[in-house]
């Protein structure tokens, strides 16, 4: 196990050049940040947060997080204007404003991904006017307690997390955020033991690392369903894995039970998901039998962290009402790049125009049940008695064509997401079965169609 | 209500002269059943049993029940020796032999059905060394209680029964006896009254008429999962209910309630069952959208009581093969006339090659889960984890097509009952779709596939 971490932290960990370059740059930014508030005349100052910060950044990461701190009185409007103005003035022309909670500026500055972010110098972290005013609070507490040790054992549990496909709070991945894999550190004492810990983890798990509810069955009740319950020590009203889906959180516990019975590298660094050949997509496709639909359509223009809960709030409601209509959905996925991909397999495209509608019990009342049902169009035969004593109707099925129920529901715009329900009422297409391939021109979307085809962990790939 | 019943009853009872014909050739065949015993010098004597014997026969029944009675000492095979002697010499060359759990002559004679059951002259009901010797003990319990006001209630009982389709004790139709209709009557008092109680039955009724057993409770114990439990006042340790499945049941209980809301002649006499042309069920199979498979073979020459649950059990061995093969059975149901039939209604014929094996939850153990279906040849991807936090294989589907599931099935003799078992063994086919309209040359065949196809409670018919 040793031998594997020595090998895996010599990889992960950044060089004393790369760690010179960064603290060079980010001092620069800082630098740059500080002069455009005087030149501005504004009242604010820059603050490195962050991985950069800590000296927990993996050396894939090139990532250098500014926020400008502006004092508490400052109205919200104020703040975003100046706030802006300083990140424009650093950021310059290539600068792009994004737009989440709260506006921001990103830049690339020599070889970094830098974020710029105006934020409320808070002093009580409960007091908070924004999510974004947490984050130097964040830096201060994790810089009081992390070692240099210890910060080699973030480094392992990041690289960790992307290895099994778990690292990133963003939207798109619903996973495991820098400042959490920090806290599980800092709460378990090292990777391997924070391994041990999660291998017995269930869902509501509590990590409360000030004790902030003496009573965890409070905490449970306050985060419910929420499979990861860690207490953000400077906010006790936070839970830092609110991000973490069920999926992410399954996979990380298996991927910890498995990397205890038989460490590996692979862990860490998997083996790339299998690339298909458009030829291979079909074959497997035919050689699965399914009946898979393909919603392709413009993806609409906003960050991930819009885009992404849209896309699985349109694809849940295609699902239910292909569900609701009879037809067994087997898995469906989401994708964006170029275009935006709703996925959805099912075990049959078409339905008997029959089914049949059970009543209740004998011991129940079903005059109106037969009331209903005898004089309907829909009636095929019935009312008959079943063997387990119900009276069964068999009507016809309104919709026996899953193409057509996906017709239809692709229509009800609200349903959708605002941003996503606009895009697909402008344009969609569908593909349907192996018609797929005509996608696989691009790349990226057989990249994304041949991990879903060969889906599996990805350390037992 | 009344004049209704009023009308019925002038239907369905026997006229007096009805009456004097039966209690002529009753008679007549006492005698010769008598005479019989005596040229044979046989200790017996003959008794008319049943509803002939008891003025609660419809008018279109033409039954006559003689049972012969010997001596509780007399060993069995004796018993059935000398029983057969007897039978035969009153039967005559057109007699014929019938083996349920006991050997009897069945023949026609004046235009009846004759029934000639050798029996146990048993002083004690609950003594009896077979069903059989029940019966002269039911005689004299129903002779001492019913009166001619109460036999037509019976009758009214049992022409209702007729209509919604519940009559008969056999094996094939699984309903209300003659004896449990009287019974019922002697308990509630009237038909009306009987209608009244049945609509509010539920599963696991007791009707106890000699308070056999001073807690229901323990009658529901001893009975448990029959539907209907009427102690016979004769031999406490028999439910007469016994041969009333659930489905019945409900019939019966769903035909009270409707009845009680909106008394009819429909229910006493309702009208037939729709025939389809052979066209019209081709139309009606195309509609239903559904995959029917037929599988017909030759009848074992065995009594309908011992057929028809065979017929059952092999139905029930096709559909829990097709289901566990993943495959929607919608309908089923068996039939046997010059050919046997089971029938089988699928949702759909034939399913994706993949399909998805679910493990457990996050919090159990996987490593066996996952060791079996890693390495499997079965294997299409996976493992992942799904929305739920469950791991997922995705594995080879062994048999996709139903057709090929339920050849497989057939060749397990074993499973489908002895005879049935041993016909299916010489001899079958499957007909598919559309191509069962190959059966509807023969008329009875084409009316059991209309019924199934209007199937339709007959009183909403």
């Amino acid at each position: 196990m040793n031998e594997i971490l020595k090998l895996v932290l010599k990889e992960v960990k950044p060089t004393p050049a790369d760690r010179k370059r960064l603290e060079r740059v980010a001092a620069e930014l800082i630098g740059q940040t500080n002069a455009a508030c005087a030149k501005l005349n504004i009242d604010a100052k820059a603050m490195l947060v962050g991985s950069a910060a800590r000296d927990t950044w993996l050396r894939s990461e090139r990532d250098i997080d500014i926020f400008i701190l502006f004092p508490e009185e400052l109205p919200r409007e104020e703040l975003e204007r100046q706030g802006l103005a300083v990140a424009r003035e650093v950021a310059g022309a290539k600068g792009r404003e994004q737009f989440a909670e709260h506006p921001y500026v990103t830049t690339r500055f020599k070889g970094f991904d830098v974020d710029l972010v105006p934020c409320y110098d808070v002093a009580k972290p409960s007091e908070i006017k924004s999510a974004v005013d947490r984050s130097p609070h964040h830096q201060r507490y994790i810089t009081e307690y992390l070692t240099s040790e210890l910060a080699d054992e973030v480094l392992l549990t990041k690289q960790f997390m992307l290895g099994v496909g778990c690292y990133g709070s963003e939207l798109k991945v619903q996973g495991f955020s820098g400042y959490l894999c920090e806290l599980l550190v800092l709460h378990y004492g090292s990777f391997e033991k924070l391994v041990e810990g999660a291998s017995g983890w269930k869902p509501s798990t509590v990590i409360d690392p000030e004790r902030s509810y003496p009573d965890p069955s409070e905490a449970k009740r306050m985060f419910e369903k929420q499979p990861l319950i860690v207490i953000d020590p400077v906010d006790a009203s936070r839970n830092v894995g609110a991000a973490v889906s069920m999926q992410n959180f399954a996979t990380f516990v298996r991927a910890c039970q498995d990397f205890a019975r038989g460490p590996s590298e692979r862990f860490f660094f998997p083996k790339p998901a299998r690339r298909l050949s458009a030829r291979q997509i079909q074959a497997t496709l035919k050689h699965r039998g399914t009946a898979l639909f393909c919603v392709t359509f413009s993806p609409p223009d906003v960050v991930p962290d819009v885009l992404y809960p849209q896309l699985r709030k349109a694809e849940r409601t295609l699902v239910t009402r292909l569900a609701r209509a009879g037809f067994e959905v087997m898995r469906s996925d989401v994708w964006s790049n170029s275009r935006a991909l709703i996925l959805l397999e099912l075990a049959v495209a078409k339905l008997p125009r029959v089914r049949a509608h059970v009543g209740p019990p004998v011991s129940i009342e079903v005059k109106d049940f037969i009331q209903t049902h005898l004089k309907s169009k829909q009636k095929l035969a019935g009312p008959f008695t079943n063997a387990a004593g119900r009276l069964v109707f068999e009507l016809k099925r309104e919709q026996p064509n899953a193409g057509e129920v996906l017709e239809q529901a692709l229509k009800e715009r609200a349903t959708l997401g605002k941003h996503v329900g606009e895009a697909i009422a402008k344009e969609y297409q569908i593909y349907t079965g192996k018609d797929i391939v005509q996608l696989c021109g691009d790349e990226k979307v057989r990249a994304f169609i041949s991990e879903y085809l060969t889906r599996c962990l990805p350390w037992y790939r």
